[in-house]
């Protein structure tokens, strides 16, 4: 038996492959070349997942690592804006689709397809599955440290999706905010990732507790200290909480990241990127 | 030509429905019973589409009206919590499911079937689908006067599902936040209401600005005005802002609805359902 065929039969996508005896250009083959692949998820929407994803790829861009990032939210994609590279493009090359380049960080997004901003893109699970699928194996990512994958909220096609294409995945970290119902969906999505016998890297708790930058008391709008309660309950890793920025979201609707401010925010950021990292050493 | 045909023939579930010459159980039928159906939605989660569809019903149902809420998010569904019904269950009774009761506002929801809270709905796009039109289908909503329609965030299954299921609906309320990033996905959301040819009743900008609880001045967490600007671009109306308010989260994550208070968000909100019922005079 070839190395070939040993690589073919034990994929994933035996049968379906379009690409077998190929060299180079199989899921695997691409994976391959890629050090960590770590997928951000949540159980609510809005708590936070794109701007993890970007700022946990600058941060680690910042320290000389190679990253890329996968956008898989294909209804709603939001990193390119977050990334500022809304006006590029993904390109047909001969090596594959060409990915975004946001000063350094690869980027892959149907934000970066569509002919128009606005344009809604009103598909049923098989075509998002197949787009998540052009997005990891027609993409020419390269050698790379880190591949983040921005999942859609919630438990169904892509992160299914994501989850049964991508092999030897490092594992997933949750996003939640400190309000109950935000936790209740984060729940779910804990144990999605469990039963898919995918490590929980953390639990970060975003958006909690606001200084007011009047007279500097704090708020407290969305509850607080219940990421950490809940990553004791479900036995997981509590990897930080980052406290509510207006300034983080002005910067994000401006594509910039804030892990490189010198504010509470981008300070609890990189203590939660240090933390991150020490699981990969 | 006999008017069970008549109906029939007009019908879009024509060809899959297994109820044809049942009398009283059908998606025609139940919906035939129901006033307005109204569906509330979004492109970005996170923006308080449950939140405002619970106090929406509730500031229905004090005006008298008879209402029910249809919690289509399958994968996150918040209702029940966020309306202190999470220990109900539905059940199948001789007229169909009998749906849950919030004090008086009816109530179907995956979480009242889910055995535990913390149970992931690991489904694809067809499996949602079934259980979308099992809520329309086979719950017995009985007679109604509004009928308010919770859908998950994104342009994709759940969205597509109800806009083809029910026929007759009245229309869609588009929740944003006014960050750019929320904008940027209520305007696919605005783009797929119309092209399924819906009416857009009006955007609601939740979580405009905070008053600080400390020294009372302003904090645009969020920005401002953005959803405003929005439905003027995107020419629909503009039913109100709704300022953040700790206290609304707060009341919230224990199962109360916000729209009774004497608070600066409960009267925004109550200005929002004055303007959208002269539409339905």
């Amino acid at each position: 038996m070839t190395e070939e065929n040993e690589k073919c039969d034990s994929c994933a996508q035996k049968g379906s492959c379009t690409e077998q005896g190929k060299e180079g250009t199989c899921i695997v083959d691409r994976m391959a070349r890629i050090k960590h692949k770590i997928i951000i998820a949540s159980g609510k929407g809005g708590v936070g997942k794109s701007t993890v994803s970007v700022n946990l790829a600058r941060a680690l861009q910042m320290k000389g690592f190679r990253v890329g990032v996968l956008d898989a939210d294909i209804t709603g994609p939001d990193i390119p804006k977050l990334l500022g590279i809304e006006d590029q493009k993904l390109m047909q090359e001969k090596e594959g689709i060409e990915p975004a380049n946001a000063q350094g960080i690869k980027a892959a997004s149907m934000a970066l397809i569509l002919s128009s901003r606005d344009t809604p893109v009103v598909w049923r699970g098989p075509m998002k599955m197949s787009a998540i699928k052009q997005f990891i194996q027609d993409v020419n990512w390269g050698e790379l440290d880190f591949l983040i994958i921005d999942l859609p909220p919630g438990t169904s096609d892509e992160p299914l999706s994501v989850l049964q294409l991508i092999p030897d995945l490092a594992g997933a970290i949750i996003v939640t905010t400190p309000q109950e119902v935000a936790l209740l969906d984060s729940r779910k999505a804990v144990n999605m990732v469990k039963v898919m016998k995918l490590p929980v890297l953390g639990i970060i708790e975003n958006m909690s507790g606001l200084r007011c930058p009047h007279c500097q008391e704090t708020i407290n709008i969305f509850s607080s200290g219940g990421g950490q309660r809940m990553a004791e309950e479900v036995d997981v890793p509590f990897l930080g909480a980052i406290p509510i920025d207006p300034e983080v979201c002005a910067m994000g609707d401006t594509g910039q990241t804030f892990v490189e401010c010198k504010t509470q925010a981008g300070e609890s950021f990189s203590r939660i990127v240090e933390r991150l990292l020490e699981m990969f050493n």
